[in-house]
């Protein structure tokens, strides 16, 4: 290793810590597992109890968690997987082509090495051959708990069924179980991508009967970014909700970049090998071949990533039908694998090879991410020949990767007009099993470029809603340039937007909890309540503060659009109160007695403005 | 008037103009009208005509427009007005309330005061009654030539259907004729609120068989703004895109602030006149009663307001409903007339007026845009009864003031989750005769303050789709504050997106043909040609320029994303080469010839990355 100390390498690296804004970390204790969550307390005047939600930002919101990147996070998956069919070995030597040759510019290399692990030979290691088996993992309890927790604030309310959704096939139980978790495992509607050397992971489930997950971005690029930079981009992007955490690096430093961010990721970490591998032959996808690629799959999971993207459904036959297109091929893996088709003349040896990828993958259990390396990049190529065809072919190497014991999700466009949407789910449903769908937006135009969160939120709640169990979020920058730190926060606060507002109208017994908390908030003006319950507390006070920042007006009954004057909440209210002091029940008091109640009303004499009385 | 001159107010008003960024303002002739549209040319290498938009911007960015906001603007539709059976009068005499006694704080009139005039006594007026008499007005040649100018496109290039969408009983020609316009109007799905007091207004239509359109909402209120920035504010919304802008304006000089904002509007502008009406009474809706109500209707129908929110739908005996809710009643003029009711016991004066208010409207045409007083204010309260027995109501007033001759037009939600959206539309168009929706979002969840440009852009996309002809906009102060100028134009930005999104859903012949263009230039790394054809230029270009400022860049064969040596669209375009010199058809080069292929393919020694061309 040609390693090279710069000064600036000294410092310890810093990333963002401490409590989200009038919340607190807080762990549920089941059957001996420390379950994390968010806790948001309400002011005593609410009379609620405490909101949990889910929380996907690991010890870093947690007060004096006592982070050192350098160390990385405590190892709480390590004893659950050492009992399990498990041997750690020597593992692969790191090569000066896995960070790019960077020489001189080579990043720091993270500090503690740790031996790699494996699966025993012919005996079962994945989430999905253990809950085929009948076993119920650790993993699996862990995730029946953090789906659970706002449901049994629910069943403490008998008799208020929230959920009356329109779910389009998905089964969500009022009640998740331990077993619920393993069955939906076994028959491959759910994945639990938890590489097992990755043991910092703190676990998760995709499937569409459960909440609806996002995914962030995060990479460096021949151009711009460091590995700092990166770090502290993983560790935002789940501080404000990314349940997964793709690292799409290229150029140098792939390697000891990505060993920084895994061993301080609470969450799935997802590459694209093809990306590496493409680095170490030059950049020249012509040069790729089984070897390079199969070495940079061996590499990635010894380290721990949690799921790879892999373009195995890109078929020589299927690359001509992009030729008329007006935005070819987009996707970066399936148009390497085309030119190397074409260049060839030869099968995608990703297709050849599955197998044999299968065969490595199973013994670290790294999940599946099968990559549309064909969706459409525009409107005008929405649904069409290649992109159908590719599904088909995802598919049947879906079957092939379960009967090899591996995890798999199927990933999905991409630019679609709203009409176009609910048949690619029908689709992947039907070609794929009922795997996991995992999809990039989709962009309902393409004429927003500097607002394409919101192209592609718009399509996201959509699909998410038809069934996507996963959906990668799009930030602002999409088409322009790579995302820095509020592009990041700016697309996953709208891809938390897009699956709640699926979950929700999916009829998730418990989704609409926080939509109430917040909504009696708002017409109680507990200013503080509503901010704390948004999804971004921060941005939301700060906004209320720019026409009123006096701490009075956060217990003010009014807000800068009305005015103290004239509040139609404030009406409201006075509506209510009238209805209540008249002491009978609303029905009887529609239609009759209009006199004496109105006398009743100028006794009460409700002015429109009420001084606060907090 | 107690006017005080203050010495800023001898400042002219500086408002926004100058051309959007890559474009210009164009006008184009048909049958004597002047249509404008922009024109946003492309790259000669591009071999493309220059792209025409819908341009809803007024002469504000036209070139040298010589723009004098003390003026106002050019009375376009003067003559054609006077033509007509109207006269000219008096008019009423502007009175200290009208500006809510401003006193000192008095803002700046007008400068010129023009007469109102009024239709003749059981003389057609209004377009309603012009089109059922069969008389296509300029108006309805004007809207023919504004809408139909991207369609022309289309037909040149023959052969290309674009329109594949799903319409959902929506009925859009592939080419609109004056006779069109007529009919629409005349059935009622379709409205051109056009008060004969705003002949500065450039016409426009609003109903689900054309382009679907969006209003910006601005008002000052008693905690904050000034004449001057609302103003700019209006200017500011249409120079993105809005194609009405609401005058919510409360507290003091709500006359002289609408008076310099209509005469500068060439767009419609609708206001909900309850909102001064309660400041004439000093904010006690109490106080409220049928003439100050009507003295506020003929002030604004003679200063030329286009359409006015009426809150006639929120009957007494619906008040009572409203008391369950999460959020009770949020519409501010739906709350002061729940307030009325209570207090007096009464049936609503706007309900058991509503006759005169009809003959009132009629005479200056005046479009009613019935205001859903009871609608939802959040996910708990969306489609319950009170919000739809408020509709059933807005149903049977719609027959009424169809009856007078008046045109119409129904809002809708608020807050409603995904799965609940199209019930809504449903039910409006069953209920009001097909009479256009014009809903506000809705908002998809509570759960994001500070974000409800996004929660509520969801909505809106998908309402469009099923058919709202009007999304009423939201910004991302939503429930914290009243919008700045950022927050405008993020607002209108946003419900640019998700009204053509739902264009393309329903299958507009021609909505695609900008997608198609930005989708080109996008994958010939025509830079330039993709910001200026976005809907946002400056935004697109900077956040470019973010990663890559140089001017090289703007012809570099590739983005920050993926770097030099390594980008999708650029092997694509060598997929696309290599299938065009092959020149065969692609489906033979599918199967066949695959050493011969890949020879030719080495031959052509085709690099990932190649120099700019250009």
């Amino acid at each position: 290793m040609n390693k090279i100390t710069r000064p600036d390498e000294l410092q310890p690296m810093k990333v963002t810590t401490g409590p989200i804004t009038g919340s607190r970390k807080v762990y549920a204790e089941v059957g001996g597992l420390k379950v994390p969550l968010r806790e948001i307390p309400l002011h005593e005047s609410a009379k609620e109890a405490p909101v949990r939600v889910y929380d996907s930002s690991g010890p870093y919101t947690q007060t004096d968690a006592g982070i050192e990147v350098e160390r990385g996070l405590p190892r709480v998956r390590a004893d659950w997987i050492k009992a399990r069919a498990v041997e750690a070995y020597q593992g692969r030597e790191v090569k000066p082509e896995d960070n790019g040759n960077a020489g001189k510019a080579l990043a720091r290399e993270f500090p503690p090495r740790n031996q790699p692990c494996r699966g025993r030979d012919g005996e079962p290691i994945t989430q999905l051959e253990l809950a085929r088996a009948g076993v119920v993992t650790e993993e699996m309890r862990y995730i029946a708990a953090r789906e659970n927790l706002a449901r049994e604030a629910v069943l403490e309310r008998a008799g208020e069924a929230l959920a009356d959704g329109e779910s389009f096939g998905a089964e969500i139980p009022e009640h998740i179980t331990p077993e619920f978790v393993r069955s939906e495992v076994a028959r491959g509607r759910a994945i639990i991508p938890a590489n097992i050397n990755h043991p910092e992971l703190e676990p998760m489930i995709i499937g569409r009967n459960f909440l609806t997950k996002i995914n962030a971005n995060i990479g460096n690029s021949a151009v711009t970014s460091s590995v700092e930079e990166e770090v502290e981009k993983m560790v935002w992007a789940i501080r404000w909700g990314a349940d997964t955490v793709m690292d799409l690096s290229t150029g140098r430093n792939i390697h000891n970049t990505r060993e920084w961010i895994i061993r301080n990721a609470p969450v799935p970490i997802g590459t694209v090998p093809i990306y590496q591998a493409l680095e170490k032959v030059d950049g020249d996808p012509v040069k790729l071949d089984w070897e390079v690629y199969k070495d940079t799959l061996i590499e990635q999971c010894e380290q721990g990533v949690d799921y790879f993207t892999i373009h195995a459904g890109v078929r020589l036959r299927y690359v001509p039908m992009t030729a008329k297109r007006v935005t070819g091929i987009v996707s970066r893996g399936g148009s390497i694998m085309a030119k190397w088709c074409l260049a060839h003349h030869r099968e995608s040896f990703l297709y050849e090879r599955f197998d044999e990828i299968c065969d490595i993958m199973r013994r670290y259990d790294v999940s599946f991410s099968l990559g549309d390396g064909l969706r459409p990049g525009s409107i005008a190529d929405a649904n069409d020949e290649a992109q159908f065809a590719e599904l088909e072919t995802l598919g049947e190497l879906t079957k092939i990767a379960w009967a090899k014991g591996c995890q798999v999700m199927i990933e999905g466009p991409g630019h679609v007009p709203m009409h176009k949407i609910k048949v690619n789910v029908e689709k992947q449903l039907a070609a794929c099993g009922e795997a996991p769908f995992y999809t990039l937006g989709p962009l309902v135009t393409d004429i927003a470029p500097g607002y394409d969160h919101i192209t592609s939120g718009i399509g996201a709640g959509m699909i998410g809603w038809y069934g996507t169990a996963m959906l990668c979020y799009v930030t602002p920058k999409e088409h322009l340039g790579l995302p820095n730190r509020d592009d990041v926060k700016t697309g996953v606060i709208t891809y938390k937007i897009s699956a709640h507002a699926a979950d929700l109208a999916k009829g998730h017994p418990a989704a609409q909890l926080r939509d109430d908390a917040i909504s009696r908030a708002r017409f109680d003006f507990r200013w503080e309540g509503q901010f704390n319950l948004s999804l971004d507390p921060d941005t939301a006070r700060s906004m209320h503060d720019e026409t009123l920042p006096k701490e009075a007006h956060k217990v003010a009954h009014f807000c800068s659009m009305c005015g103290p004057k004239f509040c139609s909440m404030e009406i409201t209210q006075q509506v209510r109160d009238y209805a209540a002091k008249l002491n009978r029940p609303i029905e009887a008091a529609k239609e009759e007695g209009m006199a004496e109640m109105s006398e009743k009303f100028k006794e009460m004499g409700g002015q429109v403005y009420v001084k606060p009385s907090q």
